[in-house]
């Protein structure tokens, strides 16, 4: 795939007729109109996302991406690097945070290695290695063009996969040492946003790394964007620049991930920042790719609310989690269950001999 | 138990140690400090409740309260009364909008019939009928002291049973035609509140309804607190005389829920509106029930935000649920499942040699 060929994909719109009828049986079931509120518009989102009324969430997957980051070495991590591998090893094994939740549910692991900065790649590890950690964007570009393509399209082969295998939903994940860097530089370029007002603490920085990590950041802005750092990017082309400039890796495969959601019309769930991020970024590449991705939860990291307003989505968690790995995009997964339980077998308001409640015009 | 039994009744703290222990426990599973946000809180909450560092919530039970209101009759409602009776029948074969939502989750229903207006208990509903609807509190009060007390008593005996036998959380959930006009009224009555700021629309008013609920409850104000309508309530007896002239026997019978909670230690989950009022109720009639209390989803209601925020307590559920019947509070306990599950078994940084994450001051 090039460039050109990514920024001229184009997305195959949903089925509205089933998102029609899915609100017609949601005001069917005996309850009051849109008492699952939030949850009512996700269930509909997904019939028309999967095309039938009555959507299949029955296998479910998390794609997880990871890679080391380059700018790591400007000291923006309170931890090891070498954590992204050993945190990589155990979610090959579920035994990481995501894994040890997921325990005993029923959900399938694809952890993919697009550059932890190690020879290997971890057992259970999907070895997709573009290269081992990329570059540190205060002194160079991330990646070239040519990885950042390559980890794009991994990313959108993986749904490929899912979507063949049967996945009704796919939840994304990462796990890279220095993510919330790279992605909060990246979100500042698209939007022009000033990273003062929005670096985060990630996984648990101090007053002083706080300070140092803003410093990065706006260095990296300076260097591959100047005088228009504080510039919204609009073209396709710029935001594929600024992905590879000040990207990682695990963001541009989430970037496919999103983007191979729109194509094969697999309903893919945002989790965190560094996953947000991507999906800001696939829909800047590809417009209407926001139609086939679903919020999770809100984070704790201050970019979440922009990048949720512009695509139009609404998280129903709000737990300031700060953990990555998909935790937040998983905990959706055994709600959204209960609420296909009563969509599917509610019982409707015919059976009942009660009135359907009327829908007024607020 | 009297009035003055009530009001006297005093609460035993949790496990402080239990509650530092659990912090502890989560600083070493190998993720970022307060990776799991609120969610950790919580779990900790529960090791303070049920004073031990894992807590148990192997066995789950949800408390739904039903009764009629005399209110009803001054057209608060979209719906008829007899829905209440039709609803609770379906709760008790497990077919209403709960039902069907935890159909497959290992969950126990306890359905109380504290007054549904109709002579007979439906098959499933377990009859502590105190009256046949309440009186309409725009002419009376809605139940006598005597009442009043016999439903506080039923939902503090119903956890008492729930103690004693091994549920480790009780969710609650409430069904009565006209309790959002109830509940909306105690509010006001309680904080001191202009109906016209606090009215809701409850299961889907019109804005004709919305302009009569707001003037039927300004009525119940004027006659049972008069000039004081717009001052707050801070004495026990006051609360609950506000309680027997504005309340119904749901809000009443979710009020003793909530005492015993904070009696037998169970940890309560608050659902929507009804039963939020019922906990500041309780809080307000027994100080420090609040600590065996837990939030679940902020509802549509516009009461929701000031109770949460009177009892220190965070919703992690944002969806606009409007339903009832305890459907936004068991939509907690799958992921709590999740939680706990990383909580008892997740890695320790001990077994993965990586560091642990330093707790900064910040």
């Amino acid at each position: 795939m090039t460039i050109d060929e990514l920024l001229a994909l184009s997305i195959k719109s949903g089925d509205s007729e089933a998102f029609r009828k899915s609100r017609e049986k949601w005001d069917k079931i005996a309850k009051p109109i849109d008492g699952l509120g939030l949850f009512e518009e996700t269930v509909s989102r997904l019939s028309y996302v999967q095309e039938k009324v009555c959507p299949d969430l029955s296998k479910k997957a998390l794609i997880i991406m990871c890679a080391d980051n380059g700018v790591f070495e400007e000291g923006v991590s309170q931890t090891e690097q070498r954590v992204t591998r050993d945190v990589a090893q155990l979610m090959g094994q579920k035994k990481s945070s995501v894994g040890s939740m997921a325990s005993g549910y029923p959900l399938d692991f694809f952890v993919y290695d697009l550059g932890i900065n190690c020879e290997d790649t971890p057992g259970g590890v999907i070895n997709e290695k573009v290269r081992q950690s990329t570059g540190n964007f205060t002194k160079e570009s991330a990646m070239s063009q040519k990885e950042c393509l390559l980890a794009v399209q991994t990313g959108m082969d993986a749904v490929k996969k899912c979507a063949e295998e049967g996945y009704g939903i796919v939840a994304t994940g990462e796990m890279g040492i220095g993510n919330t860097t790279t992605s909060t530089a990246l979100l500042c370029a698209l939007k022009g946003l000033d990273p003062k007002e929005y670096v985060g603490r990630g996984a648990g920085l101090s007053d002083m790394g706080l300070k140092r990590k803003t410093e990065v950041i706006e260095k990296g802005l300076l260097l591959h964007r100047g005088e228009k750092r504080r510039q919204k990017i609009t073209s396709g082309e710029e935001t594929f620049e600024a992905l590879c400039c000040l990207g990682g890796l695990d963001i541009a495969g989430l970037v496919g991930v999103f983007i191979g959601g729109a194509i094969y019309h697999v309903p893919i769930v945002i989790d965190g920042l560094i996953s947000a991020v991507a999906a800001l970024t696939a829909e800047k590449l590809v417009p209407g790719c926001r139609q086939f991705m679903f919020a999770s939860h809100m984070g704790r990291e201050k970019g979440m609310e922009v990048i949720l307003r512009e695509l139009g989505l609404k998280a129903v968690i709000h737990a300031d989690l700060a953990l990555g790995e998909g935790t937040g995009a998983i905990l959706l997964f055994p709600m959204l269950d209960m609420v296909m339980s009563l969509y599917s077998k509610g019982t409707d308001f015919d059976e009942t001999g009660i009135d359907q409640y009327e829908r007024f015009e607020k």
